[in-house]
């Protein structure tokens, strides 16, 4: 079956990136003229915030796209409100129409029929009258997961993958400083809880595979743990790496691909606010109106970056 | 301060009652007069099945308002579409409208600006335009967290409790059988991983407590672990414990009620299926018209069976 990692390495090769858009759009980061524009329409509501966002959102996948191997909205920005969480609908929507694979973090939890109901809705399809089942408006290509309540939840989401040929990203190492103290406790048997979750990921992956022989089961790796990589890589040969932390959270190019496979494939390297923030500092700062072609600049300036480390590390496949 | 916890104890002593409704609500769980009336009206849309959820909740909480001392909606059964998140929206503001205090079962779980924004809409406030904050939509009295990601991002959800009064729940030892690998591995310090996570909650709840000097960080401990109930309280002396599993899970009252504290308090027992489904099954089962009495009577034994359960542990406050 074509599956999602296998349209995640072909959009790899024909965009020559490994760059992931990340969507987090905050409000401190939305041009003033589109506040203007929609405040005087709907007034200071939700429904004007929401116009907003869509814009926003709009305008940087345009000039992202052609930059970007697949994009990744984070569930927490859209959470507020249902006008916001139809924005997520809505930005999923036009992002598939530009013919973007979409990633949601959303890193989701829980245990039976609750999990069962997350992936459903998120990489699934869900009950909708007549014992029939349809895509949900928010079902996406991938999404990332929590595993500490472990197989009773991810269970669940492995076997959504297997009947869709979607994905799950599971939340190992995390990019943040000062790192989680959970994931790196030492177990008895002398390795990190991470380290044991890596295992755990290894043995709930197994027939997930795609067509490329990546599996559809990945894990969410922190860029600022280079030094990580090659354990985490050992374990997970054939796993597809989502990589946070490179660019605002400190982690540079070169550790960002580290997690990569001698072939250059199984990784995906998340950059979010370098690119939406574009327009407001760094090298393409400017004037409001043309933050969406800023965050392009961002995103094109990423994309070669990574491949330049990827040179470096002799795995450039493009 | 008056906080969550205190009127969390003060609606315990009112409705002589530690059970919290779980709203749970499942597309098989709805009656088919509510369906055909809805579809009469919306066709098969996602505008019929947020009404016929919408009247389900409702009528469900009428009844069950007397008898529960909370009710917590499970975030799962809400996402699959914009419409089904305003469900959830007016499910809160219906329930507060009946005085009841509203926790969001969300799990919810990240890092730096993306945790803050998951505190911000859920248990805090969220930025509105001008700088100012106000609570959003869907905002609760307390929010359930995930802390696999540890310190980044519970210290965000401890903040807003301690600006505003509302609470938290951290999945710590779960209720599912077979139990989570992850929290039950055993750490070189010979404790397990959520005993340590516990030890962690009780350093970051420092400072969340209210004027009964119960904490507003809390955690979520399985019905079905009794055998853990006194290690977990012994760590978390003034916890609040969230307490899935009874019912359904096949947690019995006494195991339920095993981490109260000697005064009757610090604990909340859920029960989400036994009540949604009651006109389906059991003892209450009834013509589909009389599915929300059917709920209320299961709440009230619900109710009842707990206290009776504190009454045989010497620890019934009422």
């Amino acid at each position: 079956m074509w599956t999602f990692v296998d349209s995640l390495q072909a959009a790899q090769r024909e965009k020559q990136s490994v760059l992931c858009v990340g969507f987090d759009p905050q409000f401190r980061f939305m041009p003033p003229h589109l506040i203007k524009k929609y405040v005087a329409l709907y007034g200071k509501t939700w429904e004007a915030m929401a116009a907003i966002y869509l814009e926003f959102n709009q305008r940087v996948l345009d000039q992202v796209a052609q930059f970007a191997a697949a994009v990744k909205p984070q569930a927490a920005f859209y959470e507020a409100s249902h006008q916001m969480w139809e924005v997520l609908e809505q930005t999923i929507e036009y992002a598939e129409s530009l013919g973007l694979l979409v990633i949601k973090d959303a890193k989701r939890t829980d245990g039976g029929d609750t999990a069962e109901a997350y992936a459903d809705a998120h990489i699934g399809k869900v009950p909708f009258f007549d014992d029939s089942r349809v895509p949900a408006p928010i079902r996406t290509d991938a999404v990332t997961i929590e595993a500490y309540i472990a197989e009773a939840c991810v269970s669940h989401f492995t076997d959504a993958i297997k009947q869709y040929g979607t994905g799950a990203f599971v939340v190992c190492k995390t990019s943040f400083k000062p790192n989680s103290k959970v994931e790196n406790l030492v177990t008895t048997s002398g390795l990190t809880v991470w380290q044991e979750l890596a295992q755990d990921v290894a043995a709930w992956g197994e027939g997930t595979e795609g067509e490329n022989g990546y599996r559809n089961l990945g894990v969410v790796m922190g860029a600022t743990y280079p030094e990580d990589a090659p354990k985490m890589r050992e374990i997970l040969p054939k796993a597809v790496m989502l990589i946070p932390g490179y660019g605002k959270q400190g982690g540079g190019a070169d550790g960002a691909v580290a997690p990569f496979n001698e072939d250059g494939f199984g990784g995906l390297v998340n950059d979010s606010r370098h690119v939406l923030m574009a327009w407001q500092e760094g090298l393409f700062k400017c004037k409001s109106e043309d933050f969406a072609q800023a965050s392009g600049y961002a995103a094109r300036v990423a994309r070669d970056d990574l491949n330049a480390a990827l040179v470096r590390a002799g795995k450039c496949p493009f």
